[in-house]
């Protein structure tokens, strides 16, 4: 998996099998959280089957000290594969960038391994309040420079990942996880910028701060999203299991999002969060095709009036 | 596991061992949500480090045909061990009685084993709705007669527990879960009904709908589930997190959770989720302590006015 995000053809490849499969509108450059930490030379490996596992945890403020020793020094296999893609995409598709939100990244740091309830990192952000701060500043700046990178060589917009945050408290996320994640995507305010979580309703007000547009998984409504932030562009919130309905039930949820949507200043269409592994390739068609018709008649009605 | 839960005097051991060490005020039965499928016949193990496994999970309409003729015919081990428990738990300690939610239940007997997103119980549920409600009412009524059961047997009240109710949308959960939860609950509607689920802030005012008491996760604050939910009582939810926590910070921590729990009709002092494996028994210690002295002083200001 690491091994594909840093091999420049492969990375491109990757990314630009879904625009040509489908034909939909933006392609994400495909990357996974860990990259911009193995290129500083962490020792990190993804494991089949479990996920990232770090060969030194971090669990003390002498863990960290080390740890945010490291540098990138090499951003070349980002670059050339975000040249390739820019490249070969169609003219009128989008490229959006990719990272991992520092709370994110520094909870895999600390727990070592996947864990369900990032317990070891939600009490060490708390109990050592510096040192967090200094691990979580190195993880803005690794994910920020990853971000930077990529829009350098042609992302029109990025979106930051923060896999976990939905497991915070409001106060805790604000105090301990936010400012970081602003200063992540405050390396690259010259574009557009998405920041999602799942599970994160709780914290919607929070995570627009320092964005342009939210992601919004499938557990609320875009508009009750679009009442809550109301000046922002929302980005979803199709819930992947309706994929494996009939398709009359799937192009109801469809219409459900779509209609939603039309709460917000400007909506994004896309899932609610990752395409299932075993997604039929058709039913995906079938709604890109159908958002695509839809998009289709609504502006053709807006330059009718 | 499920041997111990099954075994009587093993389970009501367990059940009694928190209530000696620690002092608290409630004893919960020592149980598992799969504990009414094994005495129901159903093949389900639980693996190490895995969790419940199924032989044949329930994925067609004709599955749930099978699975719903399965009928616990004795609940004797359960009647035995609550009985142990009552004969021997203090005269001021509850006793409460607990079950999965049939959701909860449901999801793994679709999905066969442990699921990160419960998607073939997510999508089963509103592509084949009559195999599902018939699934649902049986879950449910399974639920019920293993609380009823427990009450019968000596419990003062019950927990339902819905492990996975957090990951869907207010709307699905109204319509394919809350009826099945209620159907559960109204087995037990002579004592007390705590219903709980993590990640689950966006549901809380449909969950109180069938309970008495309502269990909230450490993702958001008593004082706002109290202004959500004003007349249910509230049970919760120090963050376990804080137990890994330096002393002042941990008590920091409880302060603030009694602060916002005295905005809720009445409020039991609990964790937000389960005690994790690892933590200190002597910070466990710390806070029960802590609470008995802060309600003693309570209730000793209140008969002092």
């Amino acid at each position: 998996m690491l091994d594909a995000c840093l091999t420049p053809e492969l990375a491109a490849e990757l990314t630009l099998q879904p625009v040509r499969r489908y034909g939909v509108d933006a392609a994400i450059f495909y990357s996974d959280i860990m990259v911009p930490l193995k290129l500083a030379g962490v020792d990190v490996d993804i494991v089949r089957g479990r996920g990232p596992v770090f060969a030194s945890p971090v669990r003390s403020a002498e863990d960290v000290a080390r740890l945010v020793e490291h540098r990138v020094e090499d951003w070349s296999p980002i670059t050339e594969a975000v040249s390739l893609v820019a490249r070969e995409l169609p003219e009128q598709t989008s490229l959006l960038g990719f990272a991992g939100a520092p709370f994110t990244l520094a909870s895999y740091i600390i727990e070592g391994a996947p864990s369900k309830d990032h317990m070891a990192a939600r009490a060490f952000m708390q109990a050592e309040p510096e040192a967090w701060d200094a691990l979580a500043n190195w993880c803005a700046d690794v994910s920020g420079a990853f971000l930077r990178t990529q829009v350098d060589a042609g992302a029109c917009g990025v979106q930051l990942f923060d896999s976990w945050a939905g497991s915070l408290h409001p106060q805790t996320y604000e105090r301990y996880v936010l400012p970081y994640s602003t200063r992540a995507l405050s390396h690259v305010t010259d574009v557009p910028r998405i920041h999602f979580a799942v599970g994160a309703s709780h914290l919607l007000e929070l995570m627009a701060r320092p964005a342009s547009a939210l992601g919004v998984d499938w557990r609320i409504s875009l508009d009750e999203a679009a009442r809550r932030v109301p000046d922002t562009v929302l980005q979803g919130n199709l819930d992947p299991a309706t994929l494996f309905m009939p398709e009359a039930e799937l192009l109801a949820a469809v219409d459900r999002v779509l209609e939603a949507g039309q709460s917000a200043p400007a909506h994004i269409f896309n899932l609610g969060h990752g395409v299932p592994p075993n997604a039929d390739v058709g039913k995906l068609q079938l709604v890109v095709d159908y958002v695509h018709e839809h998009s289709n008649k609504t502006l053709k009605e807006e330059s009718d009036k």
